[in-house]
């Protein structure tokens, strides 16, 4: 996707976007890139001091810095309060986002029940069953599959192939990527006679506003009540969400990672990619989860919570691994040492 | 999906599925509600005694419960020995599934030599290669696609934008979600000077009757050999099962699981969500693998089986982690401290 | 897919792909099999001369074997330096790919603009935008979609319900398998008083010649430069690739594994199963990542590098596990015994 061919001078940036401009306001930038392959026309970054020294070597035009990198180039820059968010708005002055293209295409199954924004863009081979409402200005990409009864907000976009069972209701603004699934049946079985009996999931989902959901992504429907997603989540690629589930606004969960089923999770947290978070336990606002990490009980305190078994060349790890077998084991032996040694009538005894 | 409007007595739900009936057999419910949300015109259920003091507070019209609990409550109830499964088969009275709509939608792509069930419901933008079978009753959801030489049972049911590949089987009475793969090619490759030569994988997937499998889910076709899901197996979203894995009836994996290829694994196992499995193992019927755990062995014995790395505030697990790569120098260490105290004479020396 | 009816001598096998003959060359064979399952008009391998034991039992009417196996069996036989690929090259003898049928189904959406080769086959149900262009022979399967700008090489083919966003390009001979999604945006957000700025992604996907990509699998698109694939990597299912990251070429990586952005991988690397590697590192070229991994940080030396816990029965787990809270503790009571070892006067103070 080619940058727009649309210049912009420093001046016009911070008078769209706030901060502080150091340096010549009419230098001219086209586009953004990072520090290392930056070119005269582009406007870079600095979000992590320690990456200040590449500044030095940056061909950047200008840069977007910090308070506490104000000084640390010569370039022409802005400086603000937050330079990678600042840089996300700079970005999406010189690659916006495609707007709608209102209509339907013909190749798409629309029931007659549905009731669709005029200005909304029905992809190709789109299928909207009974009763669904689409928003204001939002995007339904090729090969799309809305279930009876779905409701998609305004301004949201969901890219190709993303599937959507009846009965769920996704909000305004929220993109969705390809491939995910959303309200699929959670996994409710009972055991009898020991065969599994499957539990009708009857309840749906729920996706606040603003909210970003990766491919292949699955978020089940709920087993009675809903699954909810509030508002300004961010959810990567192939997370999986099982029925039941509340994540609290704005929290932002990075690949791979699980989490179980009728699990709350507060408001403002982060998982790591690829961590798996147990089923019916209640995790508090502000937690950070290490990447890697299973979470298999609650957590009533913010702050971060880890579990990775660091990894080793393989043949120290066979010396290693193997006195995890026996872990219970040497710690009575010390228990049994230190005793002795309390005691050193005995020890020789 | 709101419930069917029909009302059942207490009295016609035991005369329908059994059970014993306590209270009055007139009380009339119309929805299943979790004991927490239930109001009076709702049948809920206790099936973990855990719980039981939550059913004071409850306003639900009747209770499903077991044995035990037969007097721990004054309100209506169903006395069972299977108190979630008798739950679900109420909710499947006031939830039914759909039934099939007979008929192929005029935009599905049907190869003429298919043969189809008559009453069988062929979604929108489903795509049948030559030589497809399709039983009665079974409901194919919209973009669907089946591969040359497939073959689905009676009364099954593929949800939207399920993929499989030619030659695989699907038996009666199976589930299968969106985005779920059947059939695609195993990872077979073999080194060849230093490049990757990639071997046919010329099975298919063989999947059993009762089978549910859930959204994103992937099993791959046997490479020479056919991979074999046995009957009654259920399968949670966003699994990965290799070439020629067999998996043998009524074992239950939970979400986020990997089975590497060649692997079997028992009948009646309980395999817990992001876990995983090495390939070209056994593991006997009976099993239980708790969650995130890693099977890299046979397994010949039924019983539980865990390794699963405790989680802890970041900074206690820094200081305990660092000494995992030191646990083969610390036992020594002990074994060294043992030796010197039981021959204390050379231990001052 | 029944093999192809065709039947070769061993004499015409060694003609086409090289390897020394021992036995009746006219010895007659129509398919592949295993070496447990062969049958007498079937030719099959032995890898491994762990499983020489069962050459003795096999009924096939030959086998391929290593030099070292050369005297292992009476059976006629091919002997090679590379038994496995050998078996590979003979199975497609037998299995050949089907050829693309040129062509584009009449329920294909496709742009005026694309260009496609003549001899391409375009399935029922496929989208393409913008500028796509499709190179000979390469085969689209039903319902996939190509976003605006795409490219993909000769022969290459893409099975069902492929999605690759805009912008993106496939080389030649490249495999997508179902469900793949290549091209999403990157996880790229940015924090700004409590709430999530999304970074537009405005990079591309470039996939080398050659590159297998499985079921289910996610490949990001770059931030702002690509993420890139090299040629010849072979990607088994649901794995995940994050934003800019580079996999060397001939790396192979197993199902699950996920690998966080803009880390740089080698070329000829081993990734296991269910492995994870962290963002921002550089893992050297031969490494090889065991399966059920996390790599936290970069790998500068080839060889193998590990850590899984091992399983354990439940309650072995439980007594163990225990202890690993508590094991910089227990190394500093290890430390404090060898003092009061070392200077005994002080021990029984």
């Amino acid at each position: 996707m080619a940058g727009e061919p649309r210049t912009y001078s420093l001046q016009e940036i911070v008078e769209r976007l706030g901060g502080e401009l150091v340096g010549n306001p009419q230098t001219k930038v086209r586009r953004v890139a990072a520090l290392d392959s930056a070119t005269p026309d582009s406007i870079t970054f600095l979000a992590n001091e320690r990456y200040a020294s590449r500044l030095t070597g940056s061909r950047a035009g200008a840069v977007i810095v910090g308070e506490a990198m104000r000084e640390a180039t010569r370039l022409p820059r802005v400086v603000c309060s937050h330079p990678y968010a600042y840089f996300a708005r700079v970005s999406v002055l010189f690659n916006p986002p495609a707007d709608a293209r209102p209509g339907r295409h013909p190749t798409a199954v629309v029931d007659p029940s549905a009731v669709i924004a005029p200005d909304a863009e029905i992809g190709p081979l789109v299928v909207a069953g009974r009763n669904v409402q689409i928003g204001r200005g939002s995007v339904i990409g090729a090969g799309c599959f809305l279930g009876d009864d779905t409701r998609v907000g305004d301004h949201a976009r969901l890219f190709a192939n993303v599937t959507v069972y009846h009965g769920c209701a996704i909000g305004d603004r929220v993109i969705v990527h390809a491939g995910a699934v959303i309200g699929a049946d959670g996994f409710g079985i009972a055991l009898e006679n020991e065969r599994w009996v499957k539990v009708p999931q009857i309840g749906g989902v729920v996706i606040g506003s603003d909210v970003e959901i990766g491919a292949n992504t699955t978020i089940d429907r709920g087993a009675i009540d809903d699954t909810v997603i509030e508002e300004g989540v961010k959810l990567d690629n192939q997370i999986q969400i099982g029925h039941n589930v509340r994540i609290g606004a704005h929290t932002a969960i990075a690949a791979c990672t699980g989490i179980a089923g009728s699990t709350k999770i507060g408001r403002h947290c982060r998982i790591g990619g690829a961590s798996g978070i147990a089923g019916h336990i209640v995790i508090t606002d502000n937690v950070e989860i290490s990447a890697y990490t299973a979470v298999t009980k609650s957590i009533d305190r913010p702050g971060r919570y880890t579990a990775v078994y660091a990894f080793e060349p393989h043949a120290q790890w066979l010396r290693n691994a193997v006195q995890l077998r026996h872990l219970g084991e040497l710690a009575d032996r010390v228990r049994e040492l230190e005793k002795k040694l309390a005691n050193p009538k005995r020890s020789g005894s």
